[in-house]
């Protein structure tokens, strides 16, 4: 279906479909077929939405040549935009009924906040954007949603491991590790089909205390022979101090709370 | 911070903004000082973009007068787009591999790809666009990814049920139950801090098939004196035909999972 559109109609439309889907590869004939546009004319408003986007900071537009090439957007989070989010996270996270006894702390209405969790996903995008894994690994459930936004930005599925053996996953490998937190002895299942030898993954998780989770992961990928470029999570604690993983990177470093007087020591890992 | 866009700049960006967060409203103060602009100008422009995305089927821009008024976006899925999914799924959902012994079906693929439940989120949420919860809830772990979508397109939070009494959630209310499917008896915890009394949700789930899980929740809600608006779902199974809730909405209806044939024959319940 052919129409004739104006380059106005054709900025408004091409921005949100773009920024829409980040790091998703359009060709100029897709949109050409959308518009019916000339691909010189949409070569301009590309150009025009990519200066107005950075020059805004909104992120940018690369332009991949050659066969299957095609544009797509690169989401940016500003400096101004991760200051403003680290000064807000962290007022949230000292109020002191946060704390729970036992030294644990309050988080599900941070990690499962779509509008937080959507630029913690940006911001540790960033910080893996040279690699390209096939999809994003996470154990149930806190790091789901994490996970699923991080794996939107890469333009990939999320693979979720479970902490029980459910009938609805199929044939799966199980593996029993120690959860650093808790000392109790956890199960962790993925079904076989949800991935597949040779692959490369990222690990993304909510909260690294131990690393015992984030540990049984990576064991379980090398079960299936995948490659583990690192590990994303919006918390970690500052102690224990050796973790049972490496090449992490957390978002916020707790590092301290201190139930008798009601505090929490928490800094931004990533300003 | 003032200074000079040109239309070209601001439609560009201003779509890309509102395209990004549906239901939240703008000001037009807020687009005045980002770009420097009369807001006589920036409402020619939310005029253009409005006439734009609604030509190209992508949604629409709804105008709120008054003091605390602005633009917001209203995420629309074309009868296309709908047609195109319901395809795509079909088609996918009739792999017989998925097909699990007792007949369960696979489907963990599909609740967390995070491009289809995009999809799926916009179409339950276009079928309950009149109420306005204050949260949206659902029980861990397949239904997380749903209800934080479906949490963004009303621009609310997400609240996670839990399977287990963890605690890091801290002050709980635990209720029991019996699941649908598997008739064993099942635990159900929601943090006391999570909600408040006289609000008002909706409960969204990957699948229903007795009901038995939403129902946990909706009594739940009762315990917390909360209005449950109705219930959202990717999946539904025909049998049982009396489900334990009512005022549910599924995008799928599963009619039949032949085991012995290796046959699901499922159909589109929202085209």
């Amino acid at each position: 279906m052919y129409e004739v559109a104006t380059r106005k109609e054709r900025l408004s439309v091409i921005s949100s479909i773009l920024t829409g889907n980040p790091n998703h590869i359009y060709s100029l004939s897709y949109f050409s077929e959308l518009f019916g546009s000339a691909k010189s004319t949409l070569s301009e408003d590309i150009a025009i939405i990519r200066d107005s986007l950075k020059k805004h900071g909104k992120g940018e537009l690369e332009v991949i040549m050659g066969a299957g090439g095609g544009v797509k957007y690169i989401p940016i989070i500003s400096k101004e935009e991760r200051k403003e989010l680290a000064d807000e996270l962290i007022k949230k996270m000292n109020d002191p009924s946060r704390i729970l006894p036992g030294g644990f702390i309050y988080t599900s209405d941070i990690v499962y906040n779509p509008v937080y969790v959507e630029k913690f996903a940006k911001i540790l995008w960033s910080n893996f954007s040279k690699v390209q894994p096939d999809f994003i690994i996470t154990a149930e459930a806190k790091g789901i949603l994490l996970g699923a936004q991080v794996a939107r930005l890469y333009d990939v599925p999320l693979v979720v491991a479970r902490r029980e053996n459910k009938v609805t996953e199929g044939s799966v490998v199980t593996i029993n590790y120690v959860s650093g937190s808790s000392k109790r002895i956890q199960t962790m299942s993925l079904s076989k089909r949800a991935v597949s030898e040779g692959q490369k993954t990222l690990i993304i998780d909510d909260f690294i205390a131990g690393g015992g989770t984030v540990r049984a992961i990576f064991e379980m990928m090398k079960e299936f022979s995948i490659t583990v470029y690192g590990c994303g999570c919006i918390f970690s604690t500052k102690h224990p101090e050796r973790k049972r993983i490496e090449n992490y990177k957390s978002l916020f470093l707790i590092n301290e709370i201190d139930e008798d007087k009601q505090k929490i020591n928490i800094v931004p890992n990533y300003i």
